[in-house]
């Protein structure tokens, strides 16, 4: 679809839905979340482009830069989207900052296969996880997040890499199906720190007057299922999870 | 323009325009332009991307991360040019990892200012010398390489930046103006010695039986634009060259 037609699309959702803004928790919780977005692609574009340099050739290092490339590919629309909100975007990303970067430094690869699992792994988590609140969210909202999840397949040379390299030296597998279990941990370490600071995203799963929100089963239950993707992700690449 | 309809286009100057590439030395050459131009933005897309780490803010680390990204996404149209014309795309980029590496090399930048006038810089006159070239070749193959040498204006911020720094501090402006100068020297070593090496590129240029080429007089004429250009890129920044 041509770039100028989708933002027609959006732009018209805006302004014919504008009843949910008019709360302005609401509208922070939205502010929080496409800043947190934006900076996790900010960052992952910082370690995708490190992460390169440990490629063993320069087609797979491409393929990484490439992944690279694609996540910050989407920052200027969800900054576009904040500035129409009135939210200055490099403020809206000022909260997430630190719990970013400290996952990013609690799980910095020891070579390149870790390094390839965090980018299948790790951005399949985040983009799950974006997901499931995006269906709360006006359709606007939701149409850009799960845009701005869209690697458009890049990710799928990973599997490919990471099974020829466990057939050739089994030792691997064990090493890097624990090192997903560790991506995981410290994912849910970092993503219940930002739930106990960030009122307004809290409260927009918590649901409001006129919109649905989350029980604790339901809380529940979305954890479950972004659990068992992630089981399915660490399968396709042949690791136990 | 679509996407689609502009590979179309390319396509179709292909089919329509295949005579050039009957002659194995014109074929040659352009593999090899395409291969240089697309290990290039592999190299500058690094460079820029080790380069963001020094940005003082947010910001400016995405805006140079947004030049990096840009040059990358022109690769993936080069390679599937290149494997058009049976060539495969890393073979192509062989010889030119070297001159392109010891480039980068020779001009490490040591702050954020050198770092920023190189992204400029260096990228303009890459720019010149590679449509300079382009003037020499088929429609199609010279629509794809000025095609993946814009940089959607995305540099235009670097002239800010650099023109508020000087302003703050003029002592600045002197050393960027000796670093401009650098640039170029070590790009003209690169450049040369790339041409004393890959004959089928050199060849191009002298032209062929029914191609016009450059006598020594036009390759004079040349590098005296290209060294114009530089110096009108220097003076956007407020810098003598």
């Amino acid at each position: 679809m041509p770039a100028s037609q989708e933002s027609d699309d959006v732009a018209g959702h805006v302004s014919g839905d504008p009843a949910d803004f008019q709360d302005p928790a609401y509208r922070e919780a939205v502010v929080d979340l496409l800043g947190a977005i934006s900076y996790g692609e900010i960052s992952a574009f910082e370690r995708l482009a490190e992460d390169a340099k440990m490629a063993p050739t320069i087609r797979d290092k491409v393929a990484l830069a490439s992944m690279a490339a694609a996540e910050l590919g989407h920052v200027g629309r969800l900054h576009d989207r904040l500035t129409e909100l009135g939210a200055d975007p490099f403020e809206a990303m000022a909260g997430f900052i630190e719990p970013i970067e400290k996952f990013h430094r609690h799980t910095a690869p020891s070579d390149w296969y870790e390094g390839l699992v965090k980018a299948y792994v790790g951005d399949g988590m985040a983009a799950d996880f974006y997901r499931e609140i995006a269906a709360y969210l006006d359709a606007a909202t939701r149409d850009l997040v799960i845009a701005s999840l869209d690697d458009s397949g890049q990710s799928e040379f990973v599997v490919e890499r990471i099974r020829n390299a466990i057939a050739a030296q089994p030792a691997l597998g064990g090493r890097l199906a624990l090192w997903g279990r560790r991506l995981m941990g410290e994912a849910l370490t970092q993503a219940q720190r930002v739930a106990a600071e960030r009122d307004a995203l809290s409260a927009l799963l918590a649901g409001g007057v006129d919109r649905p929100g989350l029980d604790l089963a339901a809380i529940g239950r979305m954890f479950t299922r972004i659990t068992e993707r992630h089981e399915e992700r660490m399968a396709e690449l042949g690791l136990a999870s």
